[in-house]
């Protein structure tokens, strides 16, 4: 059997080393049309923000070591320039040496993976605009910091690599500056919990243009101009261009393989694309959401690693599956973690589920315990079955862990209702005895039972202010006095019971509190007092 | 309704605030014999070494917070001294006064937790020699080491408990002892992965006495002797007794409630004990383990929060129910963190489960980025069904979370071979794209395909070395001339294809490297050449 990988990196490395190991016989040739296999993506944006100091690290294997262990052929700078199905052959072109050659194959892989999108603007391709997918990339903008010292950078798109970048750029000293056309960064947030990190980035000096459209670059001397939809044009030393990526499919679509979203290939569940023999793995294939069952496009490693190995499993016989993606990612930004796994209320809602959410705010670990920092969660489920959808969590230490909790949780199938029941592992240093994740399932079932209903930061504004309803703070003074939404009155929770008087009879009441905590307990206090009640959920933290 | 709640610390605090947030109007009285409610038992040793150094930080709510936001009347210093259910009342004695009364209850919640256990020795009861329990005892042992400097300490015991104190009595500088009747510290863990432990512990010049009994105490003027079997006493200037804990359940057994182990409470899912309107939870209880179904103790402060909040939902007329315990557990030795869930390999066999297992030494993030530790995971799982049974995992960080991820598949009923396809979040500073527990899936489902089939360490020493076997060490000549096991050959793995007829045919092969990773490529290589070998699972670094 000889089969031909498109593409040595994530998804087409692992196909090669595994196809290795369920088969000694096989002819694995490996195509990679830039000059390194096995190559880490991921860290790229570290070697650029010397982080990552050594270039040796960016690569976990080398042609060589790979032959070595594996006896798989790679052959870098060979780009495959056309697939023909029914011969079953690769056209290949040496960027080396221009040479052109065609290869047969019984099995293909295809693992081209996805570029960074280039819009059709003017000015795509001029100098210090940079784009940041392979490691030539990386030198290339590596060795343009280290021989022109910028002291400024636009970002152009904020999503993973985009911010990414921009907190590597910023701790080299560098002015960054990130325009988006989206209200917010990092897309598999909701807007509410986007805040959190546009707070943390200010906080860090970097400059945040939302709502703000590219229309193109232009140099200027030694500078590039970045121009803007109805704004002034912004200047700096270097541009990088990162509003997302696309998959690298031509080869595909010219070879007629059915395609999907945004020209991604089609696959089947085993990997396999429309024409026989031909698998394909990746950035570039088109996934099933496993959350909404929609069709999707998620650019992320582990699926990528996983898809290899099972296309290599099913083209050496076996019958593997792939169970579809819950877009689980982390990411770190300066001191911050943030992580989702799932789908976003955003997402959810477009996809027509109606859904529910809990915010809350615990330690990431014991209160009395040193070092514990406030986590953010934002669990969000269907109504009525309590399914879980995703989550959302910003803060530091500890965020990483919930996520992948939670991420297991929705992939067996647990309803938002077990959360309370998971039983995790505690130490002061590393928890509190009723978990984040515990604690969210606290509160659903609490919403379950009709123990309290919320309502949301978003709705504060529309509250009416005329009296027909109660809004009630129940902070202590000092933190009301520290600020408080507009309208709201202060009674503490402690002194609620005495006080019962001042609140008024017959009028619903809107309570908040600091996270959400004590305005719950308020509204418990009220509502076995035969009040119509509402928790703030998430509280003044999240509303402010 | 008027609830009377004996103890008021994790499960008792718990159910008093529940039950007030489910009914305003309850009367709800807590005794408790100590002059503390809502203390951080599990912060206690950290106070201890002066990790934590406010003693306000050691208990979470006081009687006056807990009756402001409660209207909970927590009695501290007050015992419960007896229960009469058919007349339902507790008799109670005012520790501070002497005076003893009589109180009625609708519902009685008890909550007693467990003793410092206190085997019938010579000495137990001697000055400087201490057990570790609650507030009062922490200041004990606080105000000896400020007062006599002490120099040097026994620790009669290596539970969670023993490990913690041992941490922190050594990072105040103080020479440690451990003596230990098992051959092993922490029980959890099976005697394969407690030897990280070990190796840990002396390396921070901790002195440990394995499989050595106590025979009792001795003052020695300003020291004590600590008497051992069959060895020379050891002398030190404090000892601390912490070899495990016992149900403090005199009250109920005085009762009549039914006991279960070790005295223990016996309790339904609903937290009912057998006698009506009476519930108990948390160290005091017997518990279903969740994995194997038997009956057994575990202290922990989850399970005693959850079970708390469960026995209020009860007597509030909800039905919630415990699902039974995992005995998740996670500890801090030093840098490193070792965490537990479900049952070790020991008690799996115990308990009659047919059952294999992997080893895996994982790093926690992605090597290429700076700061990743390896750590060591063991998973264990039933033969034939691959029902996930537990795992164990030493190493630094990222264990907890792994161990939690591993909990909650545990709780979600997945089997080991879907572990393979979690999706998990990944960014190089968190995890590798093949999160170590899709990891251990891959091992698994390896396995189950017989693709590899696996000997272990306590095998090495067994294996013939009559030449009627093959013994191979395909690390590089480096790492075996660094050291290998007797009687094993070393030929690299890079260099078995060509140097295959080294290998005499017809004969089983046993394969060792540093891991079990290239061992398991070797296996691959010479099974499809027609050799039927084994991978030494853990590799070289676990047999070592
Ligand atoms: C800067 C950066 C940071 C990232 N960070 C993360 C992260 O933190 N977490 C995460 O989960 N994911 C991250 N990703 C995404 C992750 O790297 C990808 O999801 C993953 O690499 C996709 O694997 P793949 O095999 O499909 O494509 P790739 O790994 O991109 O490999 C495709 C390879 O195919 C080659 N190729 C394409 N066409 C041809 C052709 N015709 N002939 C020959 N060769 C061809 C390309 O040169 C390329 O090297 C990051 C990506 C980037 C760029
Ligand atoms: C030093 C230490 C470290 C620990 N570390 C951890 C850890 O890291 N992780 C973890 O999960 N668990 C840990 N634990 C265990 C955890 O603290 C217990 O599992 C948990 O506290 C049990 O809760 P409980 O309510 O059953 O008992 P407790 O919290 O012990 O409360 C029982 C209370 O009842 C009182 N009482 C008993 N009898 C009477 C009576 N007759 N009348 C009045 N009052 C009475 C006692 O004085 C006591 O205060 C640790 C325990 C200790 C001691
Ligand atoms: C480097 C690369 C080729 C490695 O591929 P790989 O050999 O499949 O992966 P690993 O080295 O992690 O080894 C995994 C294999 O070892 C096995 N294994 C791991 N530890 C083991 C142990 N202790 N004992 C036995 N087997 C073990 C696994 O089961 C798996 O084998 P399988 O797939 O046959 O089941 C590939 O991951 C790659 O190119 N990565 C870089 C690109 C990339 O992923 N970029 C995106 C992220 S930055
Ligand atoms: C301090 C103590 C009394 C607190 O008990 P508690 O009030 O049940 O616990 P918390 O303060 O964590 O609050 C949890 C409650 O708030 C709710 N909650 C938490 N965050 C919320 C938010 N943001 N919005 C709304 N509700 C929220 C939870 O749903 C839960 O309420 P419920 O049980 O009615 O569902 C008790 O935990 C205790 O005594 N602990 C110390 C002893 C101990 O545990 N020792 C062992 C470990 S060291
Ligand atoms: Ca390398
Ligand atoms: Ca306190």
């Amino acid at each position: 059997m000889k089969v031909i990988i498109v593409g040595g990196v994530a998804g087409g490395a692992t196909a090669a080393a595994r196809l290795r190991r369920l088969d000694e016989t096989a002819e694995i040739v490996v195509f990679e049309r830039s000059g390194y296999v096995s190559y880490a993506n991921c860290g790229l944006p570290y070697y650029i923000g010397g982080v990552i100091t050594d270039k040796e690290e960016l690569t976990l294997q080398t042609p060589e070591s790979f032959w070595q262990r594996f006896r798989v052929d790679m052959r870098v700078r060979h780009e495959v320039t056309a697939i023909h199905p029914a011969e079953k052959t690769v056209d290949v072109r040496n960027l080396a040496t221009g040479e052109t050659f065609t290869e047969s194959y019984d099995k293909l892989v295809l693992s081209p993976g996805a570029r960074p999108t280039q819009p059709a603007l003017p000015g795509v391709g001029i100098d210090r605009l940079f784009t940041l997918r392979t490691v030539e990339d990386t030198l290339k903008i590596r060795e343009f910091i280290e021989q022109h010292h910028p002291r400024s950078a636009v970002l152009a798109g904020g999503g993973f690599i985009g911010v990414e970048l921009m907190e590597n750029l910023r701790e080299l000293g560098i002015d960054v500056t990130v325009v988006q056309r989206p209200r917010q960064l990092l897309n598999p947030l909701d807007a509410d919990m986007a805040a959190f990190l546009h707070a943390k980035l200010r906080q860090k000096g970097v400059r945040l243009h939302l709502g703000c459209t590219v229309e193109g670059f232009a140099a200027n001397g030694d500078r590039v101009n970045v121009l803007l939809k109805n704004e002034a044009p912004l200047t700096a030393d270097m541009v990088v261009l990162a509003i997302g990526v696309t998959p690298d499919t031509g080869l595909a679509k010219a070879a007629g393989l059915e395609l999907g979203i945004k020209g991604s290939i089609l696959v089947n569940d085993r990997m396999e694309t429309s024409a026989p023999d031909i698998y394909a793995v990746g950035d570039a294939v088109q996934v099933k959401h496993f959350v909404t069952g929609q069709d999707t496009l998620l650019s992320l490693a582990g699926p990528a690693n996983k898809q290899g190995r099972i296309a290599a499993d099913n083209i050496c016989g076996g019958d593997s599956r792939y169970p579809g993606s819950q877009g689980s990612s982390v990411i770190k930004v300066f001191d911050m973690t943030i992580a989702t796994t799932g789908v976003n209320e955003k997402t959810a809602k477009q996809a027509g589920i109606d859904c529910d959410k809990v915010y809350l705010s615990p330690m990431s670990h014991a209160g009395y315990y040193p070092g514990g920092k406030v986590m953010t969660l934002k669990v969000v489920f269907e109504k009525g079955t309590y399914r879980l959808l995703g989550a959302q969590i910003v803060g530091y230490e500890g965020v990483d862990k919930r996520i992948d909790v939670l991420a297991t949780a929705i992939h067996a199938g647990l309803s938002a209702l077990q959360l309370k029941d998971l039983d995790l592992a505690y130490a002061p240093p590393y928890s509190s005895a009723k978990d984040p994740v515990n604690m969210a399932g606290f509160m659903i079932e609490n919403l379950s039972h009709g123990l309290v209903e919320q309502f949301f930061p978003e709705d504060v504004d529309a509250l009416p202010r005329d009296g027909s309803v109660t809004l009630l703070d129940v902070r202590t003074p000092g933190e009301y006095a520290d600020g408080h939404a507009e309208g709201f009155v202060n009674l503490p929770v402690d002194d609620l019971r005495e006080r019962l008087r001042e609140v008024p009879v017959g009028k619903p009441v809107y309570v908040i509190c600091q996270s959400g905590l004590r305005s719950y307990i308020a509204c418990r206090i009220l509502a076995q007092q035969g009040f119509k009640c509402y928790n703030l959920s998430g509280g003044w933290r999240l509303y402010e």
